[in-house]
This record gives C-alpha cells, structure tokens and sequence, in this order.
C-alpha cells in the first residue's frame, strides 16, 4: 500500500486513486511512443488524441451542441478575472455581477483595474457572504451577468441559477464544475480552474458560446483573446500538456467509473448530507453558512473555540485526514469534498469528528 | 527496459531519465505527504519547499545577486510577448527589437497589436534568419532591447550577446536556457518557457531585476502585472504545481548529476559538433544556418530533396528516434539536442545519418 491519507484539501485537491496509477504507470513511456508524456510533442498524434478525447467526453457529459467550444486556457481563473472584461466590454458598456465572496470580490476588482463599467447586481456582503442572493434584479442591456457557481472560501453555493433573459450569464465553477448535472442552455461562458473537480493546477477549461465569440473586442493581445483559442484547438502555443492529459483522464474516470454527471450528483450529495448530519445534530460543531446556501463541494463549520479548531485539525491530521484547515482569511475548518473524495474518506471524518465531540465537547 | 526511444523533439522535449523516475517512483506519495504532488496544496509547507528549493538552486546556477527575482508564470513565452509591453512601455517610449525568426517576429506583433511604439533595430529577414544580425546600433533611449537567444525554428544562436548601454536588455532564452555559461550581469530581464531545457509545457520561468519592476506600469491586471508575482513569491493564485515541481528536480539534475552550467556547456558543445561534424563532411546534408550562427540546441539540416528528407525522419523513427521533422513553417530536418539529450542518443543518430547517407548517397 502507498500508506495514502484522506485528503481534504480546497485545491489542488484529491485525484481518483485510477487516475494517479495511470499516470504513474505508463510515466516513462505513454501509450507506445516511447517517451514520457511531459516529452511528446504537442503537435504529436498522441496529444492530438488526448485533447480531443478530453473535449469529446466534456461535450457528452455536459450535452454540448457544437455551438459550445472546449478551451484549455492557463493562468486559473484569475486570468479569466480580466480576459472577461477584456473581452466583452469596450468602453460604452456596463457587466453585472453578483458578489458572493472572494472570488467574486476578485473577478469584480480585475474589470474595475481594467476601467470598464461593472454594476454590482447583488452581494451578500451584509452577513458576511454567509448566503447566496436570491431574487435579483439584472439589468436587461448589461453585456453579461457573471456569478461564482460555488465559492470555496465561505461553504456556499447556488443550488439553481438565476434567469438572466437574453444577457449573457458567466459563471466562475472552478469549485462545482462536472460536481452535478448542469443545463448549460442557460449558460454562455463558464470556466473552472482544474485544481479542485478535473485535474491539476495550471490549466483553466473555458467553455464558450459562439454568440460569445462574436462579441470579443479588437486588438486584444492574443493569449488573451478567446477567439486564438477557439481557432486553433487551444494550441496556438504549446498547452500545458500535462494538466489536459489529467483531465482527460478524470473526465474518463468520471464517465466510464462513476458514470456521468447524475451518478456523481447522487454520490455528492450523499457526502455532504453526512457531513452536514453531524453538523447539525451537534451543538459541539456549527455551520458557517445558511442552510439554503450550503456548499455539496466545501463545507465549513467552526469549533467551540480556536484553541479546538487547530487541536482538531492536528489530530485529524495524525488520523490520516488533511486539508481541514479553513482558508486563512477567515478561519475555522473546511471539508472540501470534490468529486474525487470517497464516500470512505467522509465517513472516516464524520467518524472521527463524533469521537472528538465525545472527547472534547 | 521501459523500451524509451531517443527523444529530438524541439519542446516538449527529452528530459531526465532520472527525473521522470523521481517523479514515477513518488507520484502516489509525495515525500511522506500521503498524497501526490499534484494533490498538495499549493499553501503547504511540501510546495513551499519546492518552489524555494527550484528557486535557490537557479539562483546558484546562474550566481543571481538578490536585486533579481526568479518567478514562475503561465502562458508560455507567448504570454511574455504581450506581458513586456504592457509592463514597460507608455505611450510615449520606444523599444528597440532584434529580428530573428518566427518568435521574434510574434513578440514583435504582440507589441504592436498593443499598439507600442516598436523599432527593428536589426533584422535578418534579408536573408530567411539563417544568421545573427552583428554590429548593431542600439538606440540610447529605448526603454528596452529585445533579442531571441536561440531561434528553435532556424536553428540560430547568439554565441554571444550585445553590449546595450545603458538600456535594459531582454532575451527570450525558451530554447537555451540553462544550456551553456551566462553572465546575468549584462540582462535585466530573461523568459524561458520550460518545455525545452527545464521542464514540462505549463510554465514560464521569468528572471527579472529590481529596476525593471521600478519601471512597471499602472492598472495592469493583477495577472499580468510582475509585480504580481515578485511580491507574492508567484503564488498570488494557484500556481502550476506540476510543472515547478518538475523543474525544481531537472534543476537538481543539473545541479547535482552534471555539475553546473560550464559542465552542460561542455556536453552541448560536443553534442552539436557531433552532428554539425557529420553535416560538414558531407555533400548530403547541408545545414541551413550561417556556420557562424549555428545553434548548438537546434541543428537544422537539408538532404538533397523532400522525399529524401521524409523517408529519413521515417526510417530514424523505425529506428528508435523520434522528433527530427523539421518544423512545419520550414521543412526540412531538425535535431534538437537539449539538456536531456544524451551523447548516446547524438551517436546514435550520427551513426543512422552516415548509414543513410551510405544506403541512399
């Protein structure tokens, strides 16, 4: 055995177990070519193969008509902060956001940086981003509306999106993206970090609608305009090829193991009805966000005290569990439970949680 | 045998053989973590120690005092195109750029696309790049000179480089970074993606003095603004953890196992005059830079006609040797011989050209 631990992390995150032998396996010579995969040519047949098998199961998965375009793009989700407004609003027009957290804090501050028009639509900065907004009221001539799927830092998460007519709806899924089955027929611009649901770090997937890409502004420099990468397959320069291959490993993991996008919904809701079980039957352990906004992917919750909370992080962690430090901006802890975390992993933390209650509560 | 063939890809490319066991033999388990190097958090104490180990050994490498700052970014060399200009240049000042091939001539458009003031102080366009343009006058007020180090494609190089005054002097060293002695003394900022000498695709090591980052402009995107990544030890998001990792170990591998630069040096030198050698004893082959121009990373080479060339890259391959297809904006022959590339597998080649120059001469 690899003495493997159960890993909580908010990303870089877990990875399913398969998909790390596969790597490892064929590391020294992939597929028959001889050489590593980190060594192929990105130009080469086999990475040819890799990103299109990659696209071509994200198209299933996510029922993609050929109007949407996979994109493979680097710089995280930060980068998309400010090639979104970069490419979609000139000087005249105004974008709406929704302030959910930090993240979106930080996609707000990089059209701002940029001088273009932002309209911030919603925010529930006023408790604390402890909630996700409800009934909002967009702007009908707004270039697009942009909203944080699920926000890492404070455990919360849109259970269903807002209908948004015919402006444009964004969404930064970098912590729920392939978590749940998704319409995408409300959507025409997502994007995801890899690092926390398909791979990763060092890759962001964009998928883009062709209405979007008529829209994109002149003289953009071109690794920063979303049309280099929508005609050339995401290789005008070389890709990070490691991070796509990892995706498309995970993308097949998640189609041929679990199943598809339904069969992981119903494993992760499953995972964080256990954890928000022992939550709420406790008076030891208490949820930070609302109950109607919760996190399946990120589930935050604090100690008695601060004394507890980083006794409870240091024993889990002697216990095999780690990653259950909350995000050093606002404390606490923090079960993050991607696709790739078990069933088995939350079931050792739930288990081991009703022990520390018992002990120190 | 993991039955790996000799790899004269141009990049991604060969790289240790060493390297890709570490990698292999830990990639369950990182260092006691339990959890893969793609698994821990960038946060953790495991990465911090990657990133800084990475660091330190280049700072080693290439005697950096602490005025320069070792930092890693996205985006490829493709993104320095665009990210220089914008960090450098007002409306009101001018660059002065060398003209050396295809990348040159990209980081040029870039500049322009930003609509920069650009100057071509040199070119070698004259004459298809097949050599370094000698005795050029810079001008005295340009905010910076950039030049192209190795030119992969037309496989050219500056033995060595120009004395710029008192104008800061950048080089795009993607293809022969870390392969030969440098005096940092004379640069101010230097880029390399890593996919050729240092590592895999995902990644672009930037080498940047202080008084450049004096020089920076307002309002950048946080992403594409170096300060950024000075300030945040290139951790202000996500970083792509893979790829620092691996090139933390191929520069321990160089460090460690070949002994420095002026050691790599002296190994690349024999390598090129290995195959220059064999194209200057022959009728058959013939290279295609000016003999004082010549790359000793990119050997570019022409046999009598187009056939001849697609059935040596042919029978090469049958032959366990893979990637000399020149590249597909030129044609012809191209065998590049990084870091990685052994003399073993240059013999190996030298060995299959003067048989095929026998069979079919």
């Amino acid at each position: 055995m690899e003495n493997r631990i159960y890993n909580f992390n908010a990303g870089p995150a877990a990875l399913p177990l398969s998909v790390l032998e596969e790597i490892r396996d064929s590391f020294l010579n992939y597929s028959g070519s001889g050489m590593s995969v980190t060594e192929i040519s990105h130009r080469s047949k086999w990475f040819d193969d890799i990103i299109n098998d990659a696209k071509e199961r994200i198209e299933r998965l996510l029922k993609l008509d050929e109007k949407f375009h996979v994109l493979f793009i680097q710089g995280g989700a930060s980068m998309q902060f400010c090639m979104i407004p970069m490419n979609f609003l000139s000087k005249e027009n105004v974008a709406d956001y929704v302030n959910t957290g930090t993240w979106s804090t930080k996609a707000i501050k990089e059209a701002v940086i940029l001088d273009k028009k932002v309209n911030i639509v919603a925010s529930s900065e006023d408790r604390n981003f402890t909630y996700i907004p409800r009934d909002i009221q967009f702007s009908s001539d707004s270039a697009y509306v942009h909203i944080t799927s699920n926000n890492t830092i404070k455990g919360t998460q849109w259970a269903s999106f807002p209908d948004t007519g015919s402006v444009p709806l964004i969404a930064d899924m970098s912590s729920d993206i392939m978590s749940r089955s998704l319409d995408m027929s409300k959507f025409d611009l997502i994007y995801a970090g890899a690092q926390k649901n398909i791979g990763p770090a060092g890759v962001c997937m964009v998928i883009i609608h062709d209405d979007m890409l008529e829209l994109v502004q002149e003289n953009l420099p071109s690794m920063l305009d979303y049309t280099t990468y929508s005609s050339k397959n995401s290789m005008y320069n070389t890709p990070p090829c490691f991070a796509v291959y990892t995706i498309q490993l995970v993308i097949k993991w998640l189609e041929e193991e679990v199943g598809g996008l339904k069969k992981m919904e119903v494993i992760n809701r499953k995972k964080a009805e256990l954890l928000y079980g022992v939550i709420d039957s406790s008076a030891f352990y208490k949820g930070t966000a609302e109950i109607d906004s919760r996190s399946l992917m990120n589930v935050t919750f604090r100690l008695p005290n601060e004394e507890l909370e980083k006794i409870f992080v240091q024993e889990a962690f002697e216990n095999g569990m780690g990653g259950l430090k909350g995000h050093r901006s606002v404390g606490g802890c923090r079960a993050s439970i991607y696709n790739a975390t078990t069933i088995k992993a939350v079931e050792a933390l739930t288990d081991f949680m009703k022990t520390f209650e018992k002990q120190k509560g």
